[in-house]
């Protein structure tokens, strides 16, 4: 390990907090230099094993970590200090209340898009503004359905330009691993307005593109769905839309050929590929769901919500430290660390 | 009961037909004179129950029903030769089946939406189409899905003119009382394709609509939910939106007062105001997501899948018979009798 | 409405609360002179169109109240001053924190199971400690599983004497109109530890039963499923189970001729009956599922938890009014006042 | 590779086949010669990425198969042939068609707990009665819930002397992979008879042990969950059973400080752990359900249906090759290669 890598601390160790540590773990350039953890619960247990430094918010709590076999570095301050860069993976509230702490302590610091845009100023997608990222003190990166819709639509405005986007959001109401939220039978409207925050929220990276969001929770733990219908200014073709989702290294595409038509399926090709924690990085686009007619472009795509924006905080550091200026090359050096070819070259 | 009352057959007493006959009971212009079961399971003893004299498709079956409890009056074909127009209400595949015996006995016949347009060469909606199915021997009921999208873009088209639709189905994976069909949790592109047949299934009601669907599949049982999206000819205003929908005897509106986000609670609502079974023959619009801008118009609206299309039936019914031949009149009679009035009304 | 009514207050107008306000107004000896809402949502129409006194918690929102189009009488102190006996039916924290009002008013009310023991002294339910309850001014009604647990411990117990009860709940995440609540696809122990809170609340009604209880949650809104082993001090004869089971007000028998082997299925047949909000009041014993053999009975038994507990409530209203000192009378009052006979009768 | 390693065949590669094909290819002395697919689908593409070779039971789809870029090697006879050893694994009644080919290809085979126990004449499990099955042409290994059964109710009943077993099983309604099985919401009885065919089975190979089972299905896809009783003709000691589990190489520990108590915390953990597919092979018992008063003992124990047969296959293989006498040392041999230990020893 060099001295010249960069040191991460992951505050907040939990469904997104677990992954980029381990993600932070396999990159050439970067080390994980501690996780926080606020109870000694089996994801506590998970740090210990893959040996990270563990560090608490409440320093009163060490004795009932230690009791439980868990050793404590030290405090979340302590982390912070011994670190180049703060991935702030609290859940949705709780990220802003450690700003003035990033801000005392000098920090570079990133958030998830639990977080409003204005914690950072700045709204982080590796694809559409990498380059307006380099050097920043603080970065949002956007939430998992906000960085599946601008991955996209980014790529098509490109190509054709993009007169007006719908998107309908059919979103997992838990992830897999928790279990008091709901709805077991019930079709939610969330919100119950149009449109919904992920409209506005694209364009805190993409501000000219004119979109209209609807979203609902369903009861299902795998990947949200998007239905997505594009209206373009220039007519749209298929075959090149598929080209041009098979040459993004972020953008996925579900071959016909693989008889896959769910969230479920795809999940469970990804977990039979051997992937860690059976993630899928990239927006899973249904091939056979693309149609394009004149100046009209539909298609679903699967986003897994708790690992898309994974590898857009492993660029984002990458880009606030400076030490990379491209990229096309930190995407390529992110994927390439996790072993990451979008999911078409896999069969 | 009068001479003069039209005699209905019920071929298939399941989720739909079950309803159907409900609603014929009540009629004061038609009786039930039989309804169909293949098997003597608790929906035959609710048919006993109720009242309704009870046919069986194979005869052979007589005493596993006499067995049970159950008193056969005859065959199928004897229920058909008894009455003036059988409501078919058997399972998808099975209704294309018995369009022989129908021809046959020289009967009126209606089918639900699981069969294909050409069974009947014509497809029924109350609002959009009634008048043109007067005195025909066949006729063919659109599915809950295409009634729900064809009540709601007619009356926007007739204010406003439709440039295009954008609809997004999500659907119910099965009905409340199934036990085998799933998925459990996943969402299942259904079809994969797009578009999915609900699109061109609009299109035998109301040619001249311009209209791409997308739908898929989502583990509860409770009601469909449709994120729509027009494009209009002329700009939208809200208000009459509003008051289009107030004023549609077949068109809900759920007003933000009640609360209600979601298809759960506002079946949870219709079953405390006392409606059998928990009905929603109405299309339930939610009022706050209402959204007109310029000439888009967007909107969710929750379907019932095992009511909507009841109220229809029973209008076919009189438009096929001559009896009546105005719809708003039958309509009418038909609300009416069931004591319906659209949701708005109750709150 | 005579002077001599039993006036009864509701506070807490919800998924218990509106179903006893229902019962309690088609009994003759009884009416509802108020309900309680704390927020104007969908509950609060219902009740409005139900005829029901409105009364609030808090009045200063009133003015919300009445800006919804609802009508509020006056404060829930009122209300318990207007009536001679309270049910509480507010959720699980808050109706101990109701009790001193009560004691204050010198009114009688009754607590759900959702409240300790030792909120009244006493824990009721009709079959087995009626003539208890007489005159009483607090009481405690068990909940819905102990109240499905007693009811046929003690009919068995009476008969063979009861050994060990070794009974496992399966129950389900959330009601039908809850969305919040989970899980989603987990099977959660609740508690994990054994026995569950359910044997020793047995016990607070029948104290000399042995019984150990195990309970999990699952995602499903309909009815729990209880998996029960009794072991017996003299042999079991299957055929007088099943007779004692018939001849109990309470308890059901789901026949095996009715081809139901789920709660799906059988919340459909009470809906398909015309039951108010599709309510199963008594335990619904599956006949195929009882097993006897020496001294050993095990069955399956479904609860519906929204409704069993609602008929206690009336029959514990008038034991603590004294008006009926006769247990078997209250039960076939209430039950009659219902239209309500054991669901074997319908097939 | 050498020329003594044990060839075996996968006849059907899909839940159970491509775990177990993992399986053999990590062990030491055997490897995967090939496995065999019905049609060109998702889980083919896998094998082709595992290197397995491809056979197919119907050679007319070899065209399909190349044509979706997928080499087939031969059919299915082709493959048993090239077989020291075939593990059936299609589906349930398929297994059973396959015997008259192994028979005259004097091949041995092993199927699956879905086919009935006369198929082989003898049901296996590693712990129970691995010598048995030395030398043996035919073999069954039971099922996922039979084998959680039998490898803790032996080890109860070696220390303690088991009298009776009342065990209640609460089983997903599908695989995760799996879309069209439900139900969505219901709890389902399979059978609604007691005793369920699990007990019975239990007897295949623990033919002493007297034991009621009762199942039922519930809607998800991880895991099944085990409500067991054991009534003991010694007195239990709680922290002796506590060892007893620790000290067995297929019964795992949840500890209590792990704050685990649901089958979703369960396998988000053995996905955190690194685990393949995260697959828990291993019993997976509750410590804080661990409930020893007298003679009776009484826990939960979660089983996963995906993979606690597969180390059972890997045994089975050993004993029927006359490679390993000892059960011990297979069941290590097994595990270490998987590096497999089981769950208390991660925390």
């Amino acid at each position: 390990m060099l001295d010249c890598m960069i040191k991460v601390a992951i505050n907040g160790y939990g469904t997104i907090g677990k992954r980029v540590a381990d993600a932070v773990a396999v990159q050439k350039d970067m080390k994980v230099i501690g996780v926080s953890k606020t109870r000694p619960n089996a994801e506590a247990f998970v740090a210990k094993q893959r040996g990270y430094p563990l560090y608490i918010a409440d320093l009163s709590k060490k004795s009932a970590f230690e009791k439980a076999g868990l050793s404590v570095v030290g405090s979340v301050e302590d982390m912070c200090k011994a670190a180049d860069v703060i991935v702030d993976a609290t859940p949705g509230d709780v990220g802003a209340t450690n700003k003035p702490l990033y801000e005392k302590l000098g920090k570079k610091a990133l958030w998830q898009g639990g977080e409003e845009h204005e914690i950072a100023g700045f709204s982080f997608n590796s694809s559409c503004n990498y380059k307006s990222a380099i050097g920043r003190q603080f970065v949002r990166v956007v939430s998992c359905n906000t960085t599946g819709l601008c991955r996209v639509i980014h790529e098509i405005d490109k190509e054709y330009g993009v007169s007006h986007v719908h998107a309908v959001m059919v979103r997992r109401g838990s992830d897999p691993g928790e279990i008091k939220k709901g709805p077991i039978d019930a079709v939610v409207l969330d919100p119950v307005g149009v449109p919904s925050h992920h409209g506005p929220d694209v364009q805190t990276v993409l501000p000219h593109i004119s979109i209209t969001t609807m979203a609902m929770i369903v009861p299902t733990t795998m990947m949200h769905m998007h239905a997505i219908q594009i209206s373009t200014k220039k007519p749209v073709n298929r075959d090149r839309v598929i080209d041009l989702i098979k040459n993004h290294p972020r953008l996925g595409l579900i071959k016909k050929t693989l008889g896959i038509k769910s969230t479920a399926e795809l999940k469970e090709f990804a977990m039979d590929l051997g992937r860690q924690r059976s993630d899928l990085w990239e927006n899973c686009i249904f091939e056979e769901s693309i149609y394009a007619n004149k100046n009209e472009l539909c298609f679903f795509q699967a986003i897994h919500q708790e690992a898309d924006v994974v590898v857009e905080n492993i660029d984002a550091i990458r880009a606030m430290m400076g030490s990379e200026k491209d990229e096309v090359k930190s995407i390529a050096a992110t994927n390439a660390a996790l072993g990451f070819t979008t999911i078409q070259n896999n069969h």
